[in-house]
């Protein structure tokens, strides 16, 4: 894979629009004893926090399922283009390698992102406003819970918000449904929305760029993928040692393509 | 299974307390058209709506995982003691089988209860009050959004109560974590949950009783299985044709034991 070996050079400064048609992953880089709880975080969390693969404690070459990444010479520490440090919760540093960082503690895990899901929109005639402004998706700090697992507690959930026209989103909705590893279909729309989800104002997103509505045009909102982060940094104080993260907008490309999407996030019964 | 030979002869009225150490489980049953929505449903809300296993469509005889319900003439129609009947989501009828209203076009979900994760807090000492004073677990309705899936939208999840001591909270969720498919861990504890889960007064429960509160006691909050029930109702006139769930306290048992539980509702990678 060109671009995982292109970040390890750090010849590449982010990842939007490259490998088109391959799956990237938000990243989180825990100590093991934490590990656990952040699993039961993801199950217990699937549309904001969708699992896709995670490493062998202390092994950064070691990805499951080996479907994900199959080139074996991976390595989680450096295949990234940029990660962010946590200490106690707080953003202390971002670096292009955790190699002087990482740890034989360390568990890795793979988390799925909308990039997959805006791909098929765009297919749909649905492009996402914020690729046609050239700007960052909005995303805003929600009321709604995250659903707490262990040492993560007092965690909401973030979003991310594209204006559609309200005739236009029954059909979004279709598009991003069987999408459940990339957060699948929206989890509110329309204008008594912002009320539901705790948003004041639709103008001032807390992450990202505010994104211009046409006339007509209502927000939907999607969960999003910062939400782990942010369960990060409400755990704060709770966590001792270094968490690790991709730095936004610069993640993991994988193996999985957009056609193994549609079965991931769906868990088996057998 | 006795007690499930004995709900289709319609011998009991009840199942609470019925096959210690076995899994007894929810039941929604809706036309396959609405099937994929509701274990899409299933999948974005495991904490409120943890699936264990449903039937082939029309067929009252096959579950998977087999493993749910090992008899032979196992039949869905019969072998829970009582079955509420939903029309454009109100409930019109309980009836103790569900022979005249079966059709071969439907398809039944049996979701966790919290039935075993009692089981595990009286181990621990842990005895929840409703228990000890033989009243109903105290439900309410919440704000806590459920995240939609198709014709499911507008739901939010109920939770039930029990009273514990502030000291006993971090031991009550160590016991009920690994129970992820029995609702596992509370999802919020403290007076100031209330506001958070938008409860307006504890002595007022949506269903069951209140509870008594002793000196230094705070309320501890778990998502509830009468949560599919609900985003039933909200589903409204979005439904044709009849829905069947149990009636509450009836319940279907399963052959899965206290011990299975701690593997399902992990999903498997591989």
């Amino acid at each position: 894979m060109e671009t995982r070996l292109s970040s390890r050079r750090n010849d590449i400064t982010g990842t939007s629009g490259l490998s088109p048609g391959y799956i990237q992953a938000n990243l989180l880089i825990l100590p093991s004893k934490y590990s656990k709880d952040f699993l039961d975080l993801c199950h217990r969390n699937p549309v904001s926090c969708p699992l896709l693969a995670f490493t062998s404690k202390g092994d950064p070459h070691t990805v499951t399922p080996s479907t994900c990444i199959k080139n074996a010479d991976f390595d989680l520490r450096t295949d990234c283009p940029k990660y962010r440090i946590y200490e106690h919760g707080k953003h202390i540093d971002t670096l292009t390698d955790l190699l002087s960082h990482w740890t034989d503690d360390h568990v890795g895990f793979l988390i799925g992102c909308s990039f997959s899901f805006e791909d098929a929109l765009v297919s749909a005639g649905l492009q996402p406003r914020h690729q046609v402004t050239r700007t960052v998706v909005a995303m805003y700090r929600t009321k709604v819970p995250l659903m707490p697992a262990g040492i993560f507690t007092g965690a909401t959930c973030v979003v991310s918000m594209r204006p559609y026209k309200l005739q236009d989103v029954e059909r979004v909705r279709d598009v991003c449904r069987p999408y459940l590893a990339a957060h699948g279909e929206p989890i509110d729309w329309g204008w008594s929305a912002l009320e539901r989800l705790g948003i004041s104002s639709v103008e001032k997103p807390d992450f990202g760029d505010a994104q211009v509505f046409e006339e007509g045009e209502v927000p939907v909102f999607w969960a999003c993928g910062v939400t782990p982060q942010l369960a990060v940094e409400a755990a704060g104080n709770k966590i001792d040692g270094l968490v690790f993260a991709h730095e936004p907008g610069h993640m993991l490309v994988t193996d999985f393509t957009v056609e193994d999407l549609e079965s991931l996030g769906r868990p088996v019964y057998n």
